[in-house]
């Protein structure tokens, strides 16, 4: 199964691609992280996020897309442009047609750690241990969208293949006002 | 100049079609409520609204898309939805090329009754006035879609020209990652 992990944000926005099958380690495809300008118009962030996300998604013709779920622990600015990015990630699979599941951040620390209160250094030091890696991925972010991606595959498709399910009905039928 | 104001909402989102120039009465074109259910999968949420306002988009063919900017002071959950509901309206205008203003809700409430503080009815009131509307919008949350439309038209285009260029070349140049 291969997956596309994005963890979201509006001015650093990861994105990991990560093939495996569940309780065995992973094979690292690639990762990078989509920018833009705090500064920049808003339109323009989110149509550069949107159209970076669709050429990777095209790229890497992943089966599934995982995204980090948003949570309001951080001030409320950060959060609504954290928001504003995953609506970005989880339509960049949607509209591929792919399922998209999401997770909270302890739910992807548990999955790669055993711990849902994990450290950032415990993630990025067990996703170098789970692809494999010489080195742990840099930037270091890139580890938390690889660290999705890793959960989404081990913790199995059954709810992604469901809505994948859903998700194509819905296109066929067009669009209810 | 031919607008399509939306006011973001994940269950409910109000796009409201006006025609006009600055400072003279407009012109109802048509409004819709894109509806989805709380209980769906947030992945068919965005995709539903994405689809709908696209296909608004195409349909009325507008020059310009003016989006309800989010705020923070409602309840948290509520503000996330909100959030990822304004990035798929501003995305929706983005992704056709067109210049996307966002105006806050005190901007709105200013432009169409002259006080930033006004009131829901009183907004309605004026919208039904502005529109020359025999009975007030129905539903009535369609209305601060219309307003929002009304304000970017009598405010004028001239940001929203600038940033169409920016859109017209970012789209050209393709990704930057």
């Amino acid at each position: 199964m291969r997956v596309l992990g994005i963890d979201p944000g509006l001015t650093r926005c990861g994105v990991g691609v990560v093939e495996g099958v569940p309780g065995r380690p992973c094979k690292l495809i690639a990762y990078y992280i989509v920018h833009s300008q705090p500064d920049e118009d808003i339109a323009l962030r989110l149509l550069h996020l949107d159209t970076s996300l669709a050429d990777l998604v095209a790229e890497h013709k992943p089966e599934s897309v995982a995204v980090e779920r948003v949570f309001s622990q951080h001030n409320v600015r950060t959060v609504m442009g954290t928001a504003q990015a995953s609506a970005v990630a989880v339509l960049a699979g949607a509209r591929a047609g792919l399922p998209v599941q999401t997770y909270t951040p302890s739910e992807v620390k548990a999955a790669v750690t055993g711990s849902g209160t994990a450290g950032k250094a415990q993630v990025t030091a067990m996703v170098t241990r789970l692809l494999s890696l010489d080195a742990p991925p840099k930037p270091a972010d890139a580890a938390d969208a690889l660290a999705i991606a890793i959960c989404h595959i081990w913790r199995g498709g059954t709810r992604a293949r469901i809505q994948a399910a859903a998700i194509a009905a819905a296109r066929r039928g067009g669009v209810r006002r």
